[in-house]
């Protein structure tokens, strides 16, 4: 029987951190198998001292194409690019060596989707330090995946599916990300904020079943300004983006007050907000949905999803970590890949 | 039988508003009055309608002497310092009779906990334009609390009990508040992050059961700055801060990233948060506890809590409004009352 769950390839990222542990212990639970055809792409010796080391009844099952992937409860399907065992890499600490290799697999995966041949890739953590050490100049996933996908434009977006428990999701773009908050006010443009809207209007077709994303926009100051009361940067950009989205078709509000604009969307009544700075719209994902955040990468020609922790240097290979944001990782891609086809199957029937 | 709740006046706020049919809807239920004993200071001809329109079973029992307050689950004992029945002022809109008549309520409640007849104050909202209309310079409850008390410095508080479900509630202070994002920059020194740890370690012990209270404080930029490489305030203010309050006594740690700093405080980690600005601790706090939110006022001479909603008006004598937030504030007030009472009779028994 034909499988076509989305074949989704989890990256083992650094083989020091938490990565191949939370794999196996992630194996068992349906969740990981329900919506997508997982399959590893890293070490297969690693995988199957993680194995061991979790204590599972689990067979690591090597395959150099993915088609034949076939994971079931009891087997992963793992495509090892280096064959390499990486036995004397030790647990919890910067190394090199790990680090080139969290890059192979990571390139590896990104060849095999841009080729057609897995329909998504979720990663799990690699070390910054180990990269560096292993001599690859990239600061992370983001710009390896960008660089080998001959893109420039790029963006992370959180994902918190069902945050109310209920149906659906809720997506958060930030205007601006990584950057000193006193930076915030020289970077926010009426362009900036309008491309944010615009990016979610066009990526989240396949997470709402096709309808037009409803998107909220945050303020930047205390009560959204307060008429102006507590800045104007409401009024003189983040109003005008949110006018100028929505005379291109989208269906946009705000500003709107950022401290009951995420509660609201968590409800039910928005499938995005943009947020204006990396805190307001981490504190209320993390705050709600702590271990059940997933970041997606927008403007790729892939599908990618990661995992929202890092390597866990201080409990890899010793612990019991977390897999909730490995399973809630995997289904976004799946979801992000079946919604696509969904829609696509959708516009080909249409006249 | 003496009963030695705590006795706490619910100011009515505006009367136009949703503060009297909160009233009347809260009062059947019994957190209302498990911990506190609570009366009203307000119109006893609006409280009836109030009664009337929720169609509850109650009677309103004027009362001139709160110690002769007898509250039960039929039974309002209402102090009403002005005899006006209101009737003229319609509902939902602004009126400056109804303004005037809040400041009276708010100004008589105030004397009778400054005179210690009561033992705490719990204020439902009132209308700005309504006070102004009446005559009443202030903008709002803070600052007519704090002319009355003859208090220059005050600060507000965010609580939220059991946020995690779990024994005890997390404090939030900030740093900054009602003021643009961009002018935190210049308001934000050691002193005045110190001075907020400060007060969050002197007034919460009646809250934490004599416990020295565990602070957090966040940082200010993504990641808390990640060692300089988003913004340098952690290392030259806010680090300089929490080591000087730590000096002194303070059982506090910081800056730490705020988008995790939340989760691990209402998961139990942390009695209290200091946020560096408005939306920092109000987006957290908010979107986990939405109507659980309890607003306190710091630096007065009296216990004053407050619901942590408006007026309403778009709702008001039509709808069935939210009553947790006015149970909430009740029971944080009758909490710090209790919690002062059992550390003072801790400290007169000990040598």
């Amino acid at each position: 029987m034909h499988d076509d769950r989305p074949l989704v390839a989890l990256t083992m990222g650094d083989v020091a951190g938490v990565g191949p542990e939370l794999i196996a212990m992630a194996w068992g639970q349906s969740p990981l198998r329900s919506l997508a055809r997982p399959l590893v792409v890293g070490s297969r010796a690693v995988l199957e001292r993680a194995v061991r080391h979790v204590g599972v009844d689990l067979s690591v099952e090597s395959i150099d194409d993915p088609a034949l992937a076939v994971p079931t409860a009891h087997v992963i399907p793992c495509l090892d690019p280096t064959g390499d065992g990486l036995s004397d890499v030790p647990p919890g600490l910067v190394s090199g060596r790990a680090g080139r290799a969290s890059y192979d697999y990571l390139v590896a995966a990104i060849d095999l989707a841009l080729a057609d041949r897995i329909d998504a890739i979720t990663t799990l953590p690699l070390n910054k330090e180990s990269l560096r050490l292993g001599g690859i100049d990239h600061p992370g996933h983001t710009e390896i995946l960008a660089e080998r996908c001959g893109v420039v434009e790029h963006a992370m977006m959180l994902y918190l599916d069902h945050p109310g428990g209920g149906e659906g999701g809720v997506a958060v773009l930030h205007a601006t990300l990584h950057v000193p908050l006193r930076e915030v006010f020289g970077l926010l443009t009426i362009d900036r904020v309008a491309s944010k809207i615009r990016l979610a209007d066009e990526f989240l077709p396949p997470l709402t079943g096709g309808r037009a994303p409803r998107i909220a926009v945050a303020g930047l100051n205390p009560h959204a300004g307060e008429n102006g009361l507590f800045g104007d940067e409401e009024e003189t950009i983040i109003g005008p983006a949110v006018d100028q989205a929505r005379a291109e078709g989208a269906n946009v509000v705000g500003p709107l007050a950022a401290d009951t604009l995420f509660v609201r969307a968590f409800n039910g009544e928005y499938d995005a907000v943009i947020a204006m700075y990396h805190d307001q719209g981490h504190v209320a994902v993390k705050t709600v949905g702590f271990d059940r955040a997933v970041n997606v990468t927008l403007g790729l020609p892939i599908v990618r999803t990661s995992v929202a922790h890092g390597t866990a240097f201080d409990i890899a290979w010793k612990g019991r970590p977390e897999t909730t944001s490995l399973i809630e990782a995997t289904r976004v891609a799946a979801r992000i890949v079946a919604g696509r086809r969904a829609l696509g199957a959708t516009s080909a029937a249409s006249p």
